[in-house]
């Protein structure tokens, strides 16, 4: 429908319009009858559909909805078509139950194992979870259904999420913790924000005019609107003027009346108030519109699609003397409760009533026989050795040709609203592995958990699946793995470690009880990993498969790359097993002579493909500026700095048999103007200025060298002597100054100001 | 004599004034003849005299000094009147050269073990560094001459030190790197304070308002001049109003001219001119007025002392067997060049020309006769395994009693102006001590090094000497040890670590080329081991003894301290070994509940103490606020929260077997107002808000327990009840705020602003 938002804002009273700026009740947004503005639904996701039945009445019970795996599983698939299509499936059950956005996906970094969230989170890495919400909301989208990309920003941890102020760096917050939100509202035009809770460097993200209005509104262009997460709301007025459009849910009539006053009173120009409501009714409209009354859709249907998907995200951890795929003509045993009273998804907001249930134990039965026998093994609700459940699994397994058992974290152990203390499992479920392997070698380990746990039982397990928290249907995809009817192809897109105390935010998890200091900096995940030469328990990307691939190949489109060109890298890579398998290919960039701290290297592209046995194929990349920047915080923009950079591709972080050079070679000035401390390489590095900081330096360093001379035959034994090799080695990382200062060569300080007004000139800053 | 300054500043003219701001040459301050301000000398420190013979000819030779052991090895003493008494001597050499200001001491905390300055630095511990830089600085001006705190601040490595911008928290700024500062300036009372080359957080620290003003001179109430490190200058104008007064050296009459045309043209007040002139002056004429004409020193006294205290300064790092002290009649051979050309002091501006120099080699025949055989073992300039050296030095060692290596880190591998990139020693020395090993199982090594080293060797020997850089009598005190003429008693100021990737700042050392991160924030030095749960080398404060000694029965005078009181601890030391010996007796503060992160335990005070053997003393302590505080950068000063803290006492970081555990109670409030985010809890520890606030929080939570069971009933197996238990379990610690949030009572907002009103009327803010 054709609409003249800005003739109905113009309409609008103060009061009108101030009521949008707040929710209706729990889910809705106010309508405004009189000037046809309509009520719209908002629903918790994001990986499926938590709608209560009457969104004005929070004890209301959720409709049936699909219950897909959680984001931590979802990356996992490392899929981008599949993602998308578990998005549309998404947006149609919107439209079957009437919801206009779906609050979602949830893209914070994975900074911590510990943070209770992380079931609902992609990734430690910003690429990866940028692709992976990029993907999900074009697929929600399509179906004329919004999402909200959340929580937005530096949400990292449970632990006291509504007063925490988290302290981290600008290229930190920006390289890391931004770049998902980056994507999803850039690529994906996600058409709304939610803020987080917490605060940013000392504002709360629901005023935080850096986060909401440089970064989001001016430096992304983000068109919709911004809401809190709920109850997030500090100064309303002062919210609003940072960009934080929409509170959610209805607190009372106090806050839409401090906008009214602060309008009326002329502390806020009624132009932010009409700004924010043209962002609302945007997307009110956008959303409205696309209603399609009557749908419905295929619950078999997309619960087949859960099951794929699921089949998908799983990792194969270990696969020792290629025990698994089972044959089903094996006989095997069954253990664990979580086999026939699944752990598939995660405690909070993101809990589903899903619309059937698979039961991992019913599914083996459909493919082995129903003379599967079952053991429970450990309780499910408290964690006690119960030595009569071990004794009667270890009967059942013993003499049999394998054990699965199904282990993981319980609900107990994980959830919104707080972090984990410990990366254990409990006890009784580490006991039942060790006690079922001392009469069952082939015992193969399903696990169900929402983040990475330790595994002082790996040496028990010859086989392990990480099942993450799989979604409806994730008993019957664990099914589908275990006996070949799927090839595994998920890879881990967080690393696993060895301990709580060799993860990277380890000093600094969960922080003070007013802040956290993200002290480790751009070292999160396996760039901690990597820069710190620690040996993880599974390294980020990896994951095994039925089938094995070789690389071979790599060729670049040119070996000098301008930072406004692109470069397009094909790899070969082969299937050289016996069966047909998908393959995960993983590019990353790797700098080799940066001036500024960067990670070893950073995942930069990555493509799933498929092949058959002994078939190959050719798999293309397209690498431009941002593969190769960081973020400079004097230009505030990225910047890919002129040097050289290895392209590394292989199978995970750790197995890159390929890698090529490239040079890039920068057009961008990085700074804003030169100063009596901008530095030799800075300007060495620019065509227009080059010739002379090579001159300058060298004057400079005849200058030291002369010193140096002095002071040598004064010391004898050449004490200063190192001293002053080494000045001179360093000597274009110097400012400018070195030029007049104790080194210098004696210019004036009215003829070196001059030659920077001069270089300023020629560089038209 | 009786100068009245301000008579004497008002008689001159601004060029005048202005040209006392900075040096007449390399060494000297200008002098004012027309008004009686004569010229004063500074020289090189810190642990010996670096005078050159013509102050104004930089190439003219050093003048003979007692070398003393450097600042490394100088703090493992941990013996203040020792460190005293090496001050008094410097200054005696002062007075006898006509030196009115030695520069130092230098008190930078060993941020990294790679730092190329480390062997002037005392410790990885600012409170060691700051009793060490104390009493230097009272030593050194008991004898009327001045010292020079330096490097103010943050100046922790060498790499790229004249343009590095260290980046750094403020809390991590004032507790770890500016402790030592407050403490040489406030109980020292150091004339000036020499800045560093580097920025901090952005600024030169020759122009950093925040350190040069708000700190030294106003938090810390400095009342001498700071002095630029030798070419430091940046922008003139700008650092004389930060709060530096002079330049060194002499550098052209330019900026002398800025600053007399800052005040001309009205840019800048003349009073900030005269300010820094009467700092200048304060000092000048305290000097001059001291000097001690025609004073004269024992050089052989002095030798003496140096021998004294490099005796003191030595580790004794590992004993097997009791294999030292060794027995002059045994058989021993005597292995490595250091032995006979030893490494006794560190490259740059610190190196002395001795008075004098003891060669281990010699000092041991004097004890053991002349038939001791020695074998170079290596080459001193050159790191090669050579074949020949090592078959001579095992044939040697063969048969012999016991074999005594000399080994450690060449000039080459450490010095000013650059930083080490590895801990290894030259592989001549490893191999060699293999080697010797392999054929002579008493094998001890003696190690010369100004900072830690890794020891692949370890098992090789049987004992370990950490000799550090003992200065001109170190060779005589390795002797006096090793034969047990003198019992060690030094420990460790510094970690060593197993390895450079364990080190704290392993992530960001030496940074990028325009800055460097300090992203382990208070986590250095055994603060990093500790909470990140690393076991070292050797730990932080060990170091053994000929004889051994017991801890018992701590005793503090009272359970509950407010913070303006103090609290007396004693403890019962014994020496149950069979010789007389001294012990270092540590004292570290353990907070138990803060709110903030903390490490694991700070050294709040040490002892050494004197025992024969049976012999036990009553060891006493006093802490008080600051031994409790950290520093609170919301109110910008130390606060001693409200809570219990254990007072661990023992002979190491890692071996402290007395514990007993102390209440402060708090008397500050850490905040300037409160406002709509104070929290609870800083709320419930002032004595006249507790009530309010208890009654607040409860209301609170009644409110969250009812929307909890909202949802729950929503819910149907209880996804988001854990979520509601935790907000409950955290509440304490969330803002008032929370009062009239989504889960809040339903205050008005204007009956919030109110309440907050009222309560800082009650508390008076």
């Amino acid at each position: 429908m054709d609409r003249n938002i800005q003739a109905i804002i113009s309409q609008m009273t103060i009061e009108e319009k101030a009521s949008l700026c707040s929710g209706l009740n729990m889910w809705q947004t106010k309508a405004v009858e009189r000037v046809g503005i309509p009520s719209i639904v908002m629903t918790d996701g994001p990986h499926g559909l938590r709608k209560q039945e009457n969104p004005g009445d929070m004890s209301s019970k959720s409709v049936p909805a699909t219950c897909f795996p959680s984001g931590a599983a979802l990356a996992s698939s490392w899929d981008r078509h599949l993602i998308q299509e578990v998005g549309r499936a998404l947006g149609e059950e919107c439209q079957a139950e009437d919801v206009q956005i779906i609050l979602g996906p949830a893209v914070n970094i994975k900074r911590s194992p510990l943070c209770g969230r992380n079931f609902e989170y992609f990734s430690e890495d910003p690429f990866l979870a940028s692709e992976m919400g990029t993907h999900h909301v074009l697929g929600v989208q399509e179906q004329g259904v919004g999402t909200s990309v959340k929580h937005f920003a530096a949400n990292n941890q449970e632990t006291l999420r509504n007063s925490i102020n988290t302290i981290v760096d600008a290229r930190t917050l920006n390289e890391i913790y931004l770049r998902a939100f980056e994507g999803t509202i850039s690529k994906g035009d996600a058409w709304t924000v939610m803020c987080a809770y917490n605060l940013v460097n000392g504002e709360f993200c629901s005023e935080n005019e850096y986060l909401l209005t440089d970064v989001l509104k001016k430096r992304w262009g983000h068109q919709g609107f911004v809401m809190t997460d709920w109850g997030a709301i500090n100064e309303r007025v002062k919210g609003l003027q940072a960009g934080l459009e929409l509170e959610m849910p209805y607190s009372g009539p106090d806050r839409d009346q401090m906008i009214v006053d602060a309008v009326k009173s002329g502390k806020m120009d009624e132009a932010v108030l009409d700004q924010a409501v043209e962002r609302l009714l945007n997307v009110i409209f956008k959303t409205y519109d696309a209603r399609k009354e009557g749908f419905t859709y295929d619950k078999q249907e997309h619960h087949v699609l859960a099951r794929r998907t699921a089949a998908e995200c799983m990792v194969l951890l270990k696969n020792e003397d290629s025990l698994l795929p089972l044959d089903p003509k094996q006989s095997v045993a069954v253990i664990g409760a979580f086999a026939a009273k699944p752990r598939y998804q995660g405690g909070g907001s993101s809990h589903i009533s899903p619309t059937q249930l698979d039961h991992a134990l019913d599914s083996i039965r459909e493919i082995a026989g129903d003379g599967v026998g079952f053991a429970e093994g450990y309780h499910l609700n408290q964690d006690v050795v119960d030595e009569a459940l071990i004794t009667e699994a270890v009967q059942l397994a013993a003499g049999k040709d394998a054990a699965i058992i199904f282990a993981g974290l319980p609900d107990s152990f994980e959830s919104e609203g707080f972090d984990r203390k410990h990366l254990d499992m409990p006890e009784s479920h580490c006991e039942l592995i060790r006690r079922v392997a001392e009469v069952q070698p082939n015992t193969i380990v399903v696990l169900s958990n929402g983040a990475p746990v330790v595994m002082p039982w790996l040496d028990s397990a010859k086989a392990i699946l990480e099942g993450y928290l799989g979604g409806q249907a994730g008993g019957g995809a664990a099914a589908d793995i275990l006996f070949g009817k799927v090839n595994p192809s998920g890879k881990l897109a967080e690393t696993f470690p060895v301990s709580l105390k060799q993860t990277p935010a380890y000093l600094n998890f969960p922080g003070g009880k007013s802040e956290v200091n993200y002290g480790e900096g751009l070292f999160v995940g396996y760039r901690y990993y990597e820069a710190k030469e620690e040996q993880p328990l599974f390294p980020f990307g990896y994951g095994l498969s039925y089938t094995s691939f070789t690389y071979e190949n790599i060729r670049l489109s040119k070996e000098v790359m301008k930072d406004s060109d692109t470069v397009e890298i094909i790899v070969t890579v082969r299937n050289t097993g016996n069966r047909t398998g998908k393959e995960i290919v993983q590019l990353y960039v790797q700098p080799l002579d940066s001036t500024v701290v960067r990670p070893v290297k950073e995942l930069k592209g990555f493509e799933k493909v498929e092949l058959q046995a002994g078939e190959s194929t050719e798999v293309n990349f397209t690498l431009d500026k941002r593969s190769f920047a960081y973020f400079n915080t004097e230009i505030h923009d990225w910047f890919a700095e002129t040097g050289s950079y290895d392209i590394v591709v292989g199978s995970s972080s750790v197995a890159t048999p390929l890698r090529a050079t490239i040079k890039v070679v920068s057009t961008m000035i990085p700074f804003c103007k030169v100063t009596r401390n901008t530095k030799f390489y800075e300007l060495l590095a620019i065509p227009e200025t080059a010739e002379f900081a090579e001159k300058a330096m060298n004057d400079s360093l005849e200058s030291i060298k002369h010193m140096g001379a002095l002071f040598a035959e004064s010391m004898g034994d050449g004490g200063l002597l190192l001293l002053f090799e080494e000045v001179a080695k360093w000597k274009k990382y110097d400012g400018l100054r070195s030029m007049i200062s104790f080194f210098g060569s004696g210019m004036s300080e009215a003829d070196f100001q001059k030659l920077i007004d001069d270089l300023n000139q020629k560089l038209g800053l």
